[in-house]
């Protein structure tokens, strides 16, 4: 297996776009590429995602985007899977290079929705769920991550100071991040006197819908040679499936998607949870970062929600988590989201974070989910 | 790299389906594992094509049929490649087996679009197009190819005989296929009778709308060891990409993706067209048929029209093409194509093709178009 880097990342501001999503993905695909200090000519492969392609009449966009590059003949695959396509993308981009297949490969994610009203909005987002069983009845996805946080209250002491620390610090840290779609602070107070979206979730436990395109290069050391920034060495790179209904789940307060994703990250990586510096995790919602934080092994089960209350997840904490913002205020343009983490880790390791950095970070874990842990993407990166 | 083969494969009967795309799809794939003489617990990964599931409010299948064959911790991801959808998902499973990461890989396409009126579906289809330049001007697939066909018919001496002569090789071979959306010959006068659908395509030069699924299970041969029936052996994997815009192509009379695809497995499995025994290729209009056997090199340009009429490509001919009955007689469930068209040379190899048998083959290759031409997949396969 070769060793595989990621050697350029962009990312537009996440937020509302005035282009198309295929016209945002191939501009900032010509940026990661050119970040890489590479020509399009060099990209032997695209994977795309745009899960909510049809909100603009479009499929097939790989063709499109690839066309808009000047290489028409190269390849393309759009990949799919909910919230986490394009860390699938990833996955496949790693596969297709660490096997020797491809010497470079082009992951881009990119989706724009805000044309739509909210409940259009929500509908696109509820056909990640299972329509027979949870879609049709009515169900959509704050009211399915509130019932797992339903459940996770009653099992655990948890107060709602707990998830607005989380909300707290995603936005400190977004505020400083240029490509965030919330670029502000906001206060305990704010936090719990905003509206109920879905109880026990208020306003500032969601994540919005956002607009957004991002892009990394994956590459292979020996086409790379001399990389014109700091690489990004993929140590891992796992990817798990889980029960969609959550009826159907033995236990609610775990995403078993996750827990053997992570696993398996780690096995592959040689590493333990304790040996990251800091991580990207999926928090679509507030509880999601405390669920995603015991089943990848950073804290035991239960402490999860208390952990950005206790400093441990902030910036200059022990474990800094989501430093970019998170899709709590980063933003969530779904198939951009697991590029998007990835664009942080390079911006992280490459001095491009100012106002935001961790300090002397070497190792990042970046963990992406689809629905509701139907699937889970989890990779490992470290400096040279 | 390791040998890889199919080693199991099903279908359904494509048409009308009453179960929805996800029910099909875990009923086939359940079959393909079982003639592979496999459990769904030898299964390592899913790659689930079906690209219209929107038009049942489904997204992130993938989960939802792992869920199924009770093997929900299994990575899926959703391959999304226009009418080449799960040829494209057969390119990565064989990169996932070949290259070493994943023994064993389940590859599914579904599609239900009966439910909804011809101009919704027409409109579906649409969207693998390019919206803003071509769908957004009221362009649609039968209208796009028709116009190569006009070009072709300008460019070369050709009769509306020629066409027909292709359609009643087609439906005389769906005629001997149990899976088959049409099952009945028809004859010249029918042809010739039927309504224009878009100058100068009548009503049987075009493939229908069709609901259907088709899975197959890819392993390395190392895992399999001694397979319960004949396995193909894959000798190459290829795919490449074309212009999506025909406006903007400088030549109208061929698809460079099927040539560029094509070149690359042929160099790939070291053989040349004339040591092909059959094809499958991509002839969603009769005119692609036509295409497809110049642009892989079967015949010089300006011949593929004829080779039909003049008995090459019929199934007692030198080079038998669309023994299956292809997308004209077959039928086209847009994802379901692509891993169907292997099912066909599964059923050859394995005696399993009875009334259509293609007598001593050793070799097939499959080819497979997405939209007109942005992207292909072409295939080769030998016995062991």
């Amino acid at each position: 297996m070769r060793e595989t880097w990621v050697v350029g990342a962009a990312s537009n501001r996440f937020g509302k776009m005035s282009e198309t999503a295929r016209e945002a993905a191939t501009r900032v695909s010509l940026a990661a590429i050119q970040s890489a200090g590479l020509s399009p000519k060099d990209i032997g492969y695209t994977f795309v995602s745009n899960a909510f392609g049809i909100a603009e009449h479009q499929a097939h966009v790989g063709p499109l985007i690839n066309g808009g590059l000047g290489i028409p003949d190269v390849p393309s695959a759009t990949i799919e899977s909910a919230c986490s396509s394009s860390s699938a993308g990833l996955h496949e981009a790693f596969v297709q290079v660490a096997g020797g297949f491809v010497d470079a490969v082009l992951v881009v994610g990119s989706e724009k929705l805000s044309h739509l009203d909210t409940l259009a909005a929500t509908s696109y987002f509820a056909i990640a769920a299972d329509y027979a069983f949870e879609t049709q009845n009515g169900a959509t996805f704050p009211g399915l991550y509130a019932t797992i946080a339903s459940a996770y209250r009653a099992a655990y002491p948890t107060t709602p100071e707990m998830f607005g620390a989380i909300a707290i610090k995603n936005h400190a840290n977004g505020a400083r991040n240029p490509h965030a779609h919330f670029q502000r602070e906001i206060t305990m107070e704010t936090y719990l006197h905003s509206p109920i979206i879905a109880s026990p979730f208020r306003l500032y436990d969601c994540c919005p819908f956002s607009d957004g395109a991002a892009a990394i290069v994956v590459a292979a050391k020996e086409f790379v040679k001399a990389p014109v920034s700091e690489p990004l060495v993929i140590r891992a790179s796992a990817r798990a499936g889980g029960i969609t209904e959550m009826q159907d789940r033995p236990d609610l307060l775990a995403l078993p998607a996750t827990q053997t994703a992570g696993a398996k990250a780690f096995r592959q990586a040689r590493l333990t949870p304790k040996e990251i510096d800091f991580a990207e995790v999926h928090d679509c919602f507030t509880l999601a970062e405390a669920l995603a934080l015991e089943d990848l092994g950073f804290v035991p089960r239960g402490t999860g929600a208390r952990a950005a209350m206790d400093g441990l997840t902030v910036r200059d904490g022990k474990l800094p988590i989501n430093p970019s913002g998170g899709l709590k205020a980063k933003g969530h343009p779904v198939s951009a989201t697991g590029v998007s983490q990835v664009v942080e880790v390079y911006e992280q390791f490459n001095g491009l974070a100012q106002g935001r950095e961790v300090p002397h970070s070497e190792t990042a874990l970046t963990h992406n989910v689809g629905a509701t842990g139907g699937s889970c993407s989890v990779h490992i990166f470290s400096r040279r």
